[in-house]
């Protein structure tokens, strides 16, 4: 929660993060867009996470969900599909993530090994984005981003991103952030956010003393602040793959 | 929390976090303060926070509330009045959160948006100050710090810290730290308290290779564990307002 | 758990952090190694604990044991018991907190104070090894690792380390990832654990623009990732002591 809030906040957002029954869906009354993330799986948070989806859904409000470690265990798989139930705006997850997350959805994709490349969970993407009427978005080296139909890649990013404890529950963050200005258009704010995201991870190492995941983390965040329009738009290595 | 222990380690001080029914009051019998954060709000945390708060009390310790996101949603706000209620030393926030405090506890202010500047608080957190007979600080681009009847300002600080999560938190950590050096003068200890805070924020950014986010978070706790008292005496800016 | 789990990213580690009841059975049996730190100890998550150890034994799967703030409450002290009861392969602690363990499982060594020298917990650290049949490391100035007979010295680390929250965790972390590397030998992979950790620490700091904790967590972060083995061979002071 630590670097997702303040991803956030770096980005000009104003994050609050709660998980108390009590008080999600007053939350998400006063939200512009809510972030699932299935990072935590007590039984308590589970629930929260649906009651938070549900408000969101009747509110007409955005909601991204962030699939965390689908697949790889029983009740991981299945709360994650809980939630995709409840109908997200934009689902965000790694290759694994994805390809679990539509084989365990029934789309007739098997899941695999941690080790596939975003390439091989796209037509698993694809699939979910069509049964489900939401925006898919499967990171890696390249990200693809589908509303089932049109296919955008994203090739920006830095391979030290991967060595940060929750950059991809982060970029999920951001992306719910970009919605909040174009909930109209979530397959445009999405690979939006993935641009700007790994432009921030490439430019956050120029100037730290070592080439390493903590001067990463710290530049990342510098740069989610500092970074103008000009510098997005000379570095956005974003292509429509179909 | 992750930050709140980092900033009271590198100001010299032993934090520990407990939250567990179990253990609270054992952890209040060993400690010289005790900080109650609201940020979360599960049903047994709150619990736990009351009775560590009774618990601080009945030892004659100092004990210090953060009534986090207090006007947000109802149970929070709720929650905020009852541990108000068990009799806190200082309480440190934001105008917003403040100023919904203030209301829920009957004083006639009325909440007003999160945009509110300090100032804005400080009629509310002299009737809380009095009430309650404890010390109450809005942070702030000026701080202001009252007992109901003094009011002293700090302007040490950095706009950047806004960005930082859980920045505010850890000011009010550092109040505690600063409670257990100077607990029968709790009005200097919170002043000085913010304008260590805000100076290490000023100063933390200088060395950085970009004034960004990442960049301040590392400068204030380096800051914070390096600064001398010339420093601190040449930079602190604090002025008797009343 | 932040930078727990950015040390073991950091070290080339797949780590995955898990509570619930629910899935830990399942996530350990993926896993090559379990740690099981006592920092949190609200009731459902000492049971997930337990649950997790067990299965780790039944497995033949390694598992780390770091009884953070053993004997600061007497539920912590006796959770902490509870956990050496499952047999771990390693236990690494401060002084007090090995002390205070090999006190309450019966060894007839004192509890004493929190500014214990790594040294005074010598004795209580070979009974504890002895009795538990597990490998027990006492960090401090010099790091102590014994199996009950042999003793191994470490003299690598850096003062500024003890103001980082949660660094002991993380070298119990990192414990835990040399560990899948050589499971077979748990005193080696200890030992070399506690020297790269302190080794990154000394070397984090070089290119820093002040010498603070801030500074030095970022520098921790980035050494761990970029040491070569040839930095590691000429920095780590190892002694065997008995």
């Amino acid at each position: 929660m630590d670097i997702m809030a303040n991803v956030l906040l770096a980005a000009g957002c104003s994050p609050a993060m709660a998980h108390s029954l009590d008080e999600v869906e007053a939350f998400v009354g006063i939200s512009s867009c809510l972030l699932v993330n299935m990072g935590t799986l007590s039984p308590d948070w589970v629930a929260s996470k649906k009651l938070a989806a549900r408000r969101a859904v009747e509110l007409g409000k955005p909601w991204v969900l962030d699939p965390v470690g689908c697949g790889a265990t029983p009740v991981r798989t299945a709360s994650c599909l809980q939630l995709l139930g409840c109908g997200p705006s934009v689902v965000r997850g790694n290759a694994s993530e994805i390809l679990a997350l539509a084989g365990a959805a029934g789309s007739g994709v098997r899941g695999v090994d941690s080790t596939a490349a975003s390439k091989d969970a796209l037509e698993a993407a694809k699939q979910l984005a069509t049964a489900h009427k939401c925006i898919v978005a499967v990171s890696g080296e390249v990200d693809y981003v589908t509303d089932g139909k049109a296919v955008v890649g994203v090739r920006n990013g830095h391979e030290l991103l991967t060595l940060i404890t929750a950059a991809g529950c982060s970029l999920t963050a951001l992306i719910a952030a970009f919605l909040t200005v174009a909930p109209q258009q979530p397959l445009l704010a999405t690979v939006h956010a993935l641009a700007v995201f790994g432009l921030a991870g490439e430019e956050g190492l120029k100037l730290a003393p070592r080439p390493g995941p903590g001067s990463l983390r710290v530049g990342l965040l510098d740069m989610l602040h500092l970074m103008d329009e000009a510098t997005v738009k000379a570095g956005a290595r974003i292509e429509v793959v179909a």
